[in-house]
Order: structure tokens, then C-alpha cells, then sequence
């Protein structure tokens, strides 16, 4: 049985229904979304191999969700470094970046120098509505997570991928494959084409909203927010 | 050693300061503290003892906490019923109630007769903001708690308890001794009258207001957003 999954137009729509009869405001949301990412990165890396994570964060909702993730990761006994060069006015986006200040959790400008002493990196630059061109700085940046040997746990989506269609063709982010993927709220088209470990979460979805967009609720276990499934979505 | 305890007043200042130069909003807070309330649920009272959980939330924060933590033990695979017979007008209460909705949880009125077909309870009926007298409902329903056979989880205060004193001399709630305590970031003074498993929950305690307010960041393990302590405040 093939993995059911949902759309970047779809992926907007459903969080637009979740946040208007769902009753979700984005900061309950994300907040779940990003402890789901926290949970996967413990899982595929956890602190014993090394505390030093590197998170890199886009400027929309994506890089929020990493956002939230570094806080988590701290509390877990990492030590985080967030790389966010496009900061949101956002209020939401300012007050998540301030929790990680409060934190002493540093935000460097320089990835690749960051990178050389980091364990593990977080890839939040760009989720479910990415499309288009890669622009700098999260250009270099990319190519410096294609290149390296530090693994990878990209979050929706690993970046400059389509949500469609998977990796570019051309240029930055062709040849880059995350050892980890966490899919928030259920896998992206794009996931076909991914081969390293895959993680679902976002423990929010209503059976009405899974049966309206023809998707699975996890059979997630326990209190946990993450599920590790194979290529067909079956639960590991 | 001692346990280290937050009062009432303390814990008011507190939760003013996350909200503030923490930046935290109240919806993240709550999500993160009913989230903790949930695992302590897990633990004290895991599904396979029976699914059935009577919720019962008061006016306030508390029954916010309440309202939060239902929904997660749905997606945990538990039956909840929700006891919320003040309902705020509060937009965030609101919202915490259609999320629930949406899943088709009950709501009751009746809360002795939901009692007799429920398996454990839930008190999030009052928090470190009570004082003063106990009113209709709830002076029904705590007298009803005290009485059951059914055991009980409380959420940082047994309803109708003195934060700083413990429980009442006289009236609803004299004998009211849950089974289980989850003290929300940190343990409330009253905590040297209870006999019975308690936990710590609330994962976003930053080391500078651990200092500021005299507390202890809780040793959790891993991700857990819970942590089981005994009365000198160690971990079990």
C-alpha cells in the first residue's frame, strides 16, 4: 500500500482549516510541530552522539518550526547554535527568537564556520510552500548540506527540493539527501524520491480533517509525537 | 533536602514574567503545560487500565490546562469526557473547547453519573491562583472526588486545597487526597500534605528565572515533558 500524501496546495489549505474551525492559533500549532521535530532529531541523533546541533532556520514557518525545535533541543541537554539570517518581524517569530535568547542559545551568521563544529544539523530554511529559486544566503548554504558528511534531518522538506517533484535538477540542493526527514502532519509527493529515515508528527490532526484530505493518522504510540515509518507508511 | 516550593504569590509573578520578557504567549504555555499533564496521566493511569477519563475543568488557567490535556489523551487513544460547567468567554478557551468538539469528545453536565462509568479523573478544577471559598459546582464535585473509590489526578493543586497550607479544616475537599499531583513549574507549598505519586511538568523554566524565583529545573529524562519526584524532591 503506497503512502498516501498531501500536496503543497492541499498542506495550506488543511493548516488554513485548522486554524479557522480547527481552532488552532499558529503558536499552538508550531509549538507542536516543532516538539515533533525535536523528537524526531533525539531519535536519529540523540545527545550521547555528540550535543553540539546546528539548526538552520528560513524566514517562514519553516525556520519557526526550527525555532521552537532549538528551544526543546536545549531543554533536552543539547547544545543548539540557530542560524536565522532572515529574521520575521512577525510578533510570533520575535517572541520564539527571544524564549532562545533567554536560553543563551547563540544565533551565528556563519554556517559555514558553525557547521565545522556541529554534530548534527537541523534544516528548517524551507517547507510546504517553498517553490521557485534558492536565493543567498540559503544557496551556500544548501550546498554546504549537500556537500557535507555532518547528517541532516530536514524538516517538511529538505530544502530547495519541490514538494512535488523532489530534488532540482540544477544547482544547489540536485544532489542533496538528508539522512532524516520529518514530515509535519502527514508525508509531502516529495517523499518518494527521499531514501534516508522518515519520521511523521504534529499529533493534531481530527479524523474529519485526515478523511477530508484523504490522509492516515499515524498510529503513533504512546505520549510520543513522532513515528518512524518505511517507504509504504507503515510504522517501525 | 527540602524540596524547593513556588507560592502562590510567586508563581502568579512568574507566569507574568514568561509571558513578558519571556515571550511566551498563553496559548504556547498552556499547550506545554496540559501537554505535561497528559504524560502524567500516561504514567499514573496508562490506557490499558481502562480509557475511560472524566476531565473535569474549572473557570481558569487550570481548566485550560484541563481542556489541553483532554485532547491529547484522545490522540493517546483515550475516551475522554470533559466536566466544564463555567465556560469562559476567553478566546483562547474557546478555541481549546471547539478542539475538542472537533474530535467529538463529550461534554457533561452530570458529572456524578459520568463518574460511575469512568476509570480515573482528572481534576483541573482549581490552580495556584485559588483562594477562599469553594462554590456550586464544584463544591459538589470535590465532595464527590473525595468520596470515590476512582483515583485521581490533580493538576498543580488538589481543587479546594490552600496553595500554601494544604486542605481545608472543614467542608468539601477536608479528605480530598488524590492519587497523583502533576505540580505545573515548579511544586506549590502544599505539596508537604500530599501523600500521594507526584510529578513535575512544564518544560520551559529558563536557568535565569529558576534563579530569580529560588527553584530547581527539574532532571527530566530524554524528551519527557514529565518527571516523577518523591518528597525530598529527587527523581524516581
Amino acid at each position: 500500500m503506497a503512502l498516501r500524501t498531501l500536496s503543497a496546495k492541499s498542506a495550506a489549505a488543511l493548516d488554513k482549516d485548522l486554524m479557522s474551525v480547527g481552532g488552532f492559533s499558529l503558536d499552538q500549532l508550531m509549538e507542536l510541530a516543532g516538539l515533533s521535530v525535536s523528537q524526531a532529531v533525539y531519535r536519529v541523533h540523540p545527545p550521547s552522539k555528540g550535543e553540539n546541533i546546528l539548526v538552520a532556520c528560513g524566514p517562514g514557518n519553516n525556520g519557526g518550526d526550527g525555532l521552537v525545535a532549538a528551544r526543546h533541543l536545549w531543554h533536552y541537554g543539547y547544545k543548539p547554535t540557530v542560524f536565522y539570517p532572515k529574521q520575521s518581524n512577525n510578533e510570533l517569530y520575535q517572541r520564539l527568537a527571544t524564549q532562545l535568547r533567554n536560553l543563551e542559545v547563540p544565533f551565528t551568521d556563519d554556517f559555514d564556520g558553525t557547521m565545522k563544529e556541529t554534530n548534527h544539523i537541523v534544516d528548517a530554511i524551507f517547507g510546504f510552500s517553498f517553490s521557485g529559486e534558492v536565493r543567498e544566503p540559503f544557496a551556500t548554504v544548501i550546498s554546504a548540506m549537500e556537500k557535507t558528511e555532518i547528517p541532516v534531518t530536514a524538516v517538511d522538506a529538505p530544502s530547495s527540493w519541490s514538494i512535488e517533484d523532489g530534488p532540482p535538477k540544477l544547482g544547489p540542493g540536485s544532489t542533496f539527501h538528508p539522512a532524516a526527514l520529518i514530515s509535519l502532519t502527514a508525508p509531502k509527493p516529495l517523499v518518494k524520491h527521499f531514501k534516508g529515515r522518515h519520521f511523521v508528527g504534529g499529533r493534531f490532526i481530527t479524523p474529519e480533517i485526515a478523511s477530508k484530505y484523504n490522509l492516515d493518522v499515524p498510529s503513533y504510540t504512546g505520549v510520543d509525537q513522532v513515528l518512524e515509518i518505511d517507504a509504504d507508511g507503515q510504522k517501525l
